[in-house]
């Protein structure tokens, strides 16, 4: 001990690590709830793997001695394994599923939420721990698995509390485009992936920027030269034919077009993507798809077959998609809040085959707990997530603690959030606690009082408003924020003045 | 690609780390959201600190670089200072007092759960991550704030299920034994622990084995010697004395007896606890917790002051206290799970002050919740955490998905727990799968049923009582357990069986 406390650290936390605050607690709480409520509904299963993988589990190189913390955090173990903390909860599934692959009753749909970890630069915003919530179905083959992911990524927006028109799901399949690119006899690595890139940058460049990087390359405004997928001028128009599909010629803004139906789009690539095998497998998972998302109430009209989506994750190999936010959220000085795709996700059926060398079919989606309901939050959803209003009892005379806490008890028993006050201070000091606790009421009861059977509720929150009424009947405002009542009537009162709110 | 494919990992986990399985998840979260909602009630506020904190701001010396996860799981940062994993929630929650000290309203009175990890050996049962749920007040230096802590545990407790007479939580407060020992002359640090570590042993040991311990010393049956604290006869009387004061005699069972009460203990200790000033102080906030504890209705017959009571954290500097199970939970096969205390919690005023050198008050109390909920679901408690019943729509025939779809859709429409098949198999397949699942019903609609506008539901937990009633009337099982009804019937006949049951 006396060793120990010759030494004093600095109390901060450690660089990209955030405490909490209770109402962004609150707000994460109410999401993933109403998001874990509609995965049960759905039949889904919860699960919860440990923060540890072994590093070669989870699909990373080895360490590097030197650097044994590049992307993740990774230690070694006593006995020289080397582990690392999630980055996800994709690779933990699959190391999962793959652990107990005879036993798991298939399809094996899950859903979990929790911390994940990433060792990357902290900066202004960027955490190196949040929380992700994911859905995936492992073992189902079929375009019905991924429809059903859509629709139920549809009920979760909606569950969390946002309209139709605040959403839409852009869903897509990475088959089609490698279709197009077979078609053309372009469809080793190195270009599908610059072609891929290109495609990415639609929003920031325009199709004529695309056209080029598809092409011979693109020189940017600094005069940086970025080459290109190396396609002749009709194999870049086939492309750019393909990607264009889903919008309205030149325009391709993120509002949600309804002109354009997914049947439309699907007959209008048809011709040129079923040229090739892959390209007809997956028109025809993508026309299931279409089925089964026309035949469900919470997927119509929430999305959109919309050919422009590429998303980056090299193991997505067929389905694809990701949900944009329409509604704008913003910051509480005004500016909007910058936000990409909200949820996202597809059909990756390499993972499992990691481990166990044998194909194993799997889809799902996952969303970012912490800056999805941040967004929702901002505009006023999740409004189950408040706490009740307080009622703080004013530790008024020390001998009568016992009192104030059967008080408490008393407002409790009514479903009423309460407390006595446990710490040290004047009467004005407990009140200017009360406040800024955000309590609804105070409750005294001094020698006074108790000599009368009485207690004096302050009605805090009427009297922050009185206190901005311009008025100067300061006795008036008084009265009607404090007042007395008899002790056997502190309960009703109470109740009677907050549901008259 | 190619390079990580000739790579196949194994998949396993990490030793001693665990993945839950949906029934032990649901029996936590249950335990833990019955546990937030009395503290909510009560006005404590959620917190969440992150998984790392400085390895300094932890509380232990800074980890040796040859064995940097001495009991931790540490590691460097890229700016080389040491973090670690937290090992419980108070050292990150002293580290947040102590960071935001002078803005925090106080009394702080947070409550969270989480994980925490212990980098300890693994064995059966002993995990190295599991989650605890904490409440606390920092802030508060009377009695008053000890006592709502007993109060709030009691209430836990039976939110989680217990009745009164399956768990006491025995109080007692560090400093009268302290006083004992200055008054004796004895409260030299060694001699303290010793004493302490004597008390400890009293269950296993009886009052014989600790008068030994308080003396010269113990030989045990093996012949080794354990060295005693050197109280002389008059002095050790004394000990005893203050120890058995809360048991009849020689009997100290763990079981309630409520025929010695708090007051009875407390008068019979006072004279002589009360000769030295640490000694009175301690009688009078004992008198104080007992005087609470009594008014309040969820508090009262739920605890014992207990002067055996001895917690082992060196850190506590008042009252503490122990909840002890004293209903038998048992394993499947019958033999009884071992708990010791399933909360326990105390003042602890020197913590904040490792950071900022000035003493602040706090005290509080913690639970395992994988423990816990543990013993709770072998009680056949916690019972809100069972899943809705399922229903599985068999994918009877592949071209008609978007209907099974919109069937299941039905289902959950009107509040029920419903899913269409999405994997691969025949029929028989996919009622194995149902049965595995634990599915309540499933329902079919194959060619047959589509085309006389009807669906054939399968009553799956009829089925299995049916299979187990002994007679040959094959047929009226198969009838009782299968019938057909217009589809348009298909979710009230559901509804309808369910609510029967």
């Amino acid at each position: 001990m006396a060793k120990e406390k010759s030494f004093r650290p600095k109390a901060r936390r450690p660089r990209g690590f955030e405490d909490r605050a209770a109402h962004v607690i609150r707000a994460e709480r109410a999401l993933v709830s109403a998001a874990s409520a509609v995965y049960e509904r759905w039949g889904f299963e919860p699960l919860e793997t440990p923060a540890f993988e072994y590093a070669d589990a989870l699909g990373k190189f080895l360490p590097d001695e030197d650097r044994p913390n590049e992307g993740v955090f990774a230690m070694q173990d006593d006995d020289g394994q080397w582990m690392a903390l999630r980055y996800d909860l994709t690779a933990p599934l699959a190391r999962f599923a793959a652990e107990g692959f005879q036993d798991l009753v298939k399809p094996y749909r899950r859903y979990q939420f929790g911390e994940v970890w990433r060792n990357e630069k902290p900066g202004p915003g960027r955490f190196r721990q949040f929380v992700q919530c994911d859905a995936d179905n492992v073992g189902a083959a079929g375009p019905a698995a991924d429809a059903e992911m859509i629709a139920l990524a549809a009920e979760v927006m909606r569950a969390a509390g946002l309209k139709d028109s605040e959403f839409v799901i852009r869903v897509n399949d990475r088959r089609l485009l490698d279709g197009v690119l077979e078609s053309l006899g372009s469809a080793d690595d190195t270009r599908r992936m610059r072609v891929l890139r290109a495609i990415d940058k639609l929003d920031r460049l325009g199709l004529e920027g695309v056209e080029l990087l598809l092409g011979k390359g693109r020189k940017d405004e600094s005069g940086d030269f970025t080459e290109g997928a190396g396609l002749d001028e009709e194999q870049c128009r086939l492309v750019l034919d393909f990607v264009s599909a889903s919008f309205d010629s030149e325009s391709f803004s993120s509002a949600f077009d309804e002109s354009i139906t997914p049947r439309a789009v699907l007959e209008s690539i048809s011709q040129f993507v079923g040229r090739t095998e892959v390209g007809r497998a997956a028109l025809g998972d993508v026309e299931q798809i279409i089925d089964i998302l026309e035949a469900l109430p919470s997927a119509s009209g929430a999305w959109k077959f919309d050919t422009t989506v590429v998303r980056g994750l090299g193991y997505y190999t067929g389905p694809v998609f990701e949900t944009e936010l329409l509604a704008t959220p913003t910051y509480p000085d005004g500016s909007p809040m910058q936000f990409g795709s909200v949820a996202s996700g597809g059909r990756y059926d390499d993972l499992v085959a990691r481990f166990t060398g044998q194909q194993v079919p799997a889809t799902g989606f996952s969303f970012g707990v912490s800056r999805f309901a941040a967004a929702l939050s901002a505009l006023g959803r999740l409004e189950g997530a408040d706490s009740a209003p307080l009622v703080v009892v004013i530790a008024a005379d020390r001998s009568q603690m016992a009192d104030y806490f059967a008080m408490a008890a008393e407002l409790r028993s009514a479903g009423l959030r309460a407390e006595a006050f446990t710490g040290n201070g004047n009467m004005g000091k407990q009140l200017k606690y009360a406040d800024r606790r955000g309590a609804a009421f105070a409750v005294i009861c001094a020698e006074d009082e108790r000599a009368q059977g009485l207690v004096t509720i302050k009605d805090l929150k009427l009297g922050a408003e009185l206190a901005e009424a311009i008025t100067d009947r300061d006795e008036w405002k008084e009265q009607k924020q404090q007042f007395s009542v008899p002790r056997g009537d502190m309960v009703a009162e109470i109740a009677k003045r907050l549901s008259a709110r």
